[in-house]
Formats: C-alpha cells, structure tokens, sequence
C-alpha cells in the first residue's frame, strides 16, 4: 500500500471544477473528498455537508480560534476552510484526499508539509473563460467581472503547481487527472516501506 | 504542445518489459520507442531494426568513438547502446521517446542531463520473479542463476528512479505507464512556454 495524499485542484473561477470532481468520484471509489466550511450562502443546488459545510462567521471564526483548520482564508468577502482532522486522519490511512480550493489555500496546504500533490485547472483561453462564466448565470455581471479580475491573478500563481490541466474539453480533463492520481500512487517515494520489503526478502 | 521528453523504463531480468512495450505502442501512436545497439546474438523471434540494431564489436566500438551514443555498457559479457542522434532529434520535435535500458545505463541517462522520467518495473515478490525466469527457457540453468543474481543488484538501484510499477498484473502495470506518461506531459515544468503565452494573452 502506498502512502496517502492530498490532491489538490485549483482553477479561476468558471475552470469547470464541480463537474470535473462529481466526475473523478465516480470513478475512483478510494478517493475521499475534503468537505470544506464557508460562511458563504449556498447556491440552489448544493447541500449541506456534500458541497459545503455552510456555517456562520461566528462559528467558522470559533474554529479558527481551535486551529481545526489547515488553511482557511477570505475569498469574494467569505471565509473558507479546510478541517484538520478528516485530512489527517485519512492520510494516516493511506487514503488519498481530494481538496477543492483556491490559490492562496493551495499555497498554505503547501507551507504546511502535508504530502501533497497540486494541480491547476486551466482554461484553453481567456475567451473560453468569459464564455464559461457568463453561461453559468448564477452571478450578476459585477460578480462576473470581478471573478475574471480574479482569474487573472489566480493565474499568476501557476508556479505552485506541479501539474497543469488544460479544460479544454471535460472527458479529457478528467482523465488527465484521473492519470495524474494513478501515476502519483507509483511514485517512488510513496513505496519505499514496500520496495524496502522486497529488497530485505532477498538477501 | 509540451516538451519532449524521455521515458526511461527498467527492469530487472524477467520483468516482462518486452510484452509491455508492445502493448504500450499499441496504444500510443504518439510515443517513438528508440531501437538500442547491441552486439548480443538475436533471440529467435527478434528481428533487426526493431528490437535492437544487431553489431559486431568491431562495429560497436567504432560508434563508441564516435560519440554516437547517450550511453553505453557492457551487460552478460554484450554492449548495449543508446544512439545519440535519434533521442535528440525526437526531443526537439516535443515528442516522448521510451527507452528500454539496465540500472546502469539509466543512471548514465540521468547524468547525461536530458529531460527524463524514470520508472522502474519490479516484480511482485522474488517468488514470482523465479518463476517467470524459469518459464521462459530461452536460457540454460547459469544463464538463469546469474540474471537472479544480477536482479537481486539491480533492485538496489531503485532510488534512481521517479516512479515503481508492480509488475503483478501485466494489464495494470502497462495501465500505470500509460498514466504515467499522460501524467508527465501535463507536468507545469513541461508547459511553462503555453501558460506564459496564456498569461501574457491576459494583461
């Protein structure tokens, strides 16, 4: 058995994160997902506990003061955080965690020495962006521009990542990373407790 | 498109590489695999060209001269070599060229400072690895004793490698290369040039 990890996916805003991540686990039964808190409002479709864990700034602020979060940060004027427990738990197991956030998180979850491996989800164009966004509908047009505002810095943080996958059409994105997550498994460093078996066996 | 790149793949003795490379061309059209030289005799079935350029010694080290290859070295008694000329050509051209070499010519390969992925195909027990020596027979009982041998030091050298691919199930192991590679080529260090061109498309 490999070592467990974390796999953590960023992308701008509209990167088509919420399909893609229905997608993966309806594939990969061993990968769990790390629900995360926001004091945000949740949009129609998203439930409690399975989108988010949707809660109050008082309550998410008591749980900052507990240090129950690995990261947590303000995005779009809303707090967002990761829990400690699920994450460490399971990576103890060996299992590997899905994590959804954005790019100031992703660079906490990597300061914080958790394994992990980080992925950003790119969209094809800038165009393509914009398209993807004014589809969505949920947001205004203020709430749009700011996201592409948004998208545009985000997307300075590349650098932090160690794969980039290109959104061009989902079927292919999801199996870059489903690839990505299987080839992670063989690495090297996530094996020495097995290899070192076979190698002490032989002599 | 991202860069080129090479996929160094080894195994001790009866790790079944060559069944897998077969599978794995069936596959990828897009991956050349590079045709080493040898002075070894041919086995029955292989064919020049293809699984190996057959020479002479007297050949052999008229190329060594040359320079005409990455790395070179002497295994059972026979030179095998890895022509220059071909793996530079294809890393130019963004392709991924697979490399079928020992312990001792991947390391040359990774001093050599081309850009490589290195995997190391083990066997699932020492039990196993026995067995599917015995099973192949185009080899006498010493010829067997000193490639079990030989494996027990190759097995040393795995910290050389990125990744360990468990040869238990032949279909899953070329899985897990097949991944590997798909993997590899959304590497960000491989990309860099399309999300600089995204970026600076932005601002």
């Amino acid at each position: 058995m490999s070592k467990g990890f974390l796999v953590v996916i960023s992308s701008p805003s509209g990167g088509g994160k919420t399909t893609l991540k229905e997608e993966i686990f309806k594939y990969e039964r061993d990968i769990c997902y790390s629900v995360s808190y926001t004091t945000r409002l949740p949009r129609q479709e998203e439930v409690q506990g399975k989108d988010y864990y949707f809660v109050s700034r008082e309550e998410f602020l008591q749980l900052v003061k507990e240090k129950k979060f690995v990261e947590w940060a303000e995005v779009h004027g809303n707090f967002y955080g990761t829990p400690r427990d699920f994450i460490e738990e399971n990576i103890n197991k060996g299992r590997i965690i899905l994590l959804d956030i954005d790019v100031q998180g992703a660079r906490k979850i990597k300061e914080c020495g958790l394994s992990a491996v980080f992925i950003f989800l790119v969209p094809p164009s800038w165009e393509e962006l914009e398209r993807r966004l004014m589809k969505r509908k949920t947001e205004n047009e203020l709430e749009i521009k700011k996201r592409l505002e948004r998208a545009k810095e985000e997307l300075k943080f590349y650098r932090d990542y160690d794969y980039l996958v290109v959104n061009r059409l989902i079927a292919e994105a999801i199996q870059d990373i489903r690839c990505i997550i299987r080839a992670e498994k063989c690495r090297r460093s996530r094996n020495e407790k097995w290899i070192k078996q076979l190698i002490s066996g032989l002599s």
